[in-house]
């Protein structure tokens, strides 16, 4: 294994990643590889002007030890000054901006309204944070999940999911944007190249979901060499963290480990999935999806650590290793 | 006297303000007035995406009890997490960027994204600060003071002012946009219907000249009925704060209260000034322009505190009632 490609959410794609790094550093017992992370921009929001883009930074800030450790999400240490002051102007917002954070918000606006691409912008910002991989938004093109709600409003992904809590019942998503979407130069050729295609444990629909939707991306998960591995969101009929069953409702996929890899569905059959790995509490399922044609396992899938995530991945590369054998 | 209009700079301009608004105060021995202070945009700048408008947030914050006593511009009790970030990204600005302050410039961004005028933002901005003036923005089109330097190069105003302290020698000003911009709606009827115009002792080449500069204006105060006093910057030869010396060197303009009520002009021989108020310390110029037929008078102008800048306001007040009687 050289090259290995994630795609991958917020917190949960951003601590998988951790364990990629880990699992392909050099001198690991699986042999060093160079990691690229395609992360999701699906999330990203323009509030106050500012181009916020919650799971590139996310990554950037888990990756370069620079995250909130308690939420998973945010800078560590934060502080609310600027929060205070809008909320003093009568401008009390549902979505937190802590003034550390800001500053990257501020740095991306401005660097993107002086032409450059997010591409470059988040490799620019990558240069303080150091995150030993590859990180590339999935598309430089706005590509924004909105929410169609049961009562017929479309409101923006992150204000039913932060503002919401994904409380109000949702009736489908619509990545805007999408369709005049293109990858970000990096990400067909790193799929091309890839020797080991992993999808993190990020919300299928939203997070995995709003990738794949950018043109071309999917049918390079078709065609790339490299096995593609999946590692299940849900545990036990639970999503890990996140309410991806509240998105997963909306399409009438049961929360389960064996539906969410049916939805993504069975290589061999024209779906993206060589392989799927589950938790050990869903062996079960592992052993019916076997039948149907996917390489799967059953492994501890809680990412207490980095050592346990670091299994995970070595987890995932072994079914990823099957498929190529 | 019912209808007060200021033409105000930043630092100074505020103060005076206060004295303006105390001396027109309902009660106040001179009688109530309604005061509108027209600020100064020249010094407004575009950083990391935010509007900033220094004059018209230092009027703000002085007039709403905001402000940094000590400095006077920028916000009380301070804070600068945004600004350690940027530094953490390598990006040591010139400009200081307070948090709190940086609240005020994303809803003022936000705000004239969404359409809103900036007569409009600073109307919205003051339901906050209450100042208890009229707040406006000289003109709602951006009008930016450049200067151009010895070498030739030309830069912003504030890259000049705040970076190289105008320690570079300056060969002019320009102001950006002047041509294209108008009066800002309630300038020109502010000045129409004042029985008394003040023009704050601002610097006069770059915050009352930039003011100047919007078209209409000048020939406005040419017009009103109303006397037109102003306040010498200049006391005992110096500029009582920032750097006007270094502005008035650009136009060969001595720093003298004298020079610079001749740079204004007289309004009977088609320049701007009725009266000009001069400290005791100049009562020398004072007589020299009463011969030339201003009306000046000396008094101390030094603004310790609200009290000698609110009698500052009224001897400015009695030299407009002598143009009138």
């Amino acid at each position: 294994v050289g090259k290995v490609v994630v795609l991958a959410g917020g917190v949960g794609g951003a601590r998988f990643s951790l364990g990629v790094r880990a699992a392909f550093a050099p001198g690991a017992s699986d042999g060093a590889a160079t990691v690229t992370v395609v992360g999701n921009v699906g999330d990203d929001i323009t509030l106050y002007g500012l181009r916020i883009c919650p799971d590139l930074d996310t990554l950037l800030y888990t990756l370069g030890g620079g995250i909130d450790p308690e939420q998973g999400w945010g800078r560590d240490n934060e502080v609310f000054s600027v929060r205070a002051e809008l909320a003093a102007y009568g401008e009390t917002g549902w979505f937190t901006l802590g003034d550390r954070d800001i500053a990257t918000h501020l740095l991306r606006t401005s660097w993107l309204a002086s032409g450059l691409t997010l591409s470059e912008v988040t490799a620019r910002l990558a240069r303080r944070w150091r995150p030993g991989v590859r990180l590339v938004p999935a598309s430089d093109q706005p590509v924004e999940t909105h929410v169609e709600l049961a009562d017929g409003r479309e409101v923006h992904f992150q204000e039913w999911w932060v503002r919401a809590h994904a409380a109000i019942p949702a009736r489908r998503f619509r990545f805007h944007g999408a369709e005049a979407a293109q990858p970000a130069p990096a990400v067909l050729p790193a799929l091309a190249e890839a020797d080991l295609v992993l999808i993190a444990p990020s919300n299928p629909v939203v997070s995995v979901g709003a990738i794949l939707a950018v043109p071309g991306i999917a049918a390079a998960l078709h065609t790339t060499p490299a096995p593609v591995i999946g590692v299940s969101p849900i545990i036990g009929g639970a999503p890990v963290r996140g309410m991806a069953d509240a998105c997963l409702q909306a399409e009438n996929v049961p929360t389960s480990a064996e539906a969410v890899a049916r939805r993504y569905g069975c290589r061999r059959e024209g779906g993206l999935l060589d392989g799927w790995l589950v938790d050990l509490r869903d062996r079960a399922a592992a052993e019916v999806l076997a039948k149907e044609g996917y390489r799967a396992a059953a492994v501890p899938l809680l990412m207490h650590d980095l050592d346990a995530t670091t299994g995970m991945v070595r987890a995932a590369a072994a079914l990823g290793a099957t498929v190529r054998g």
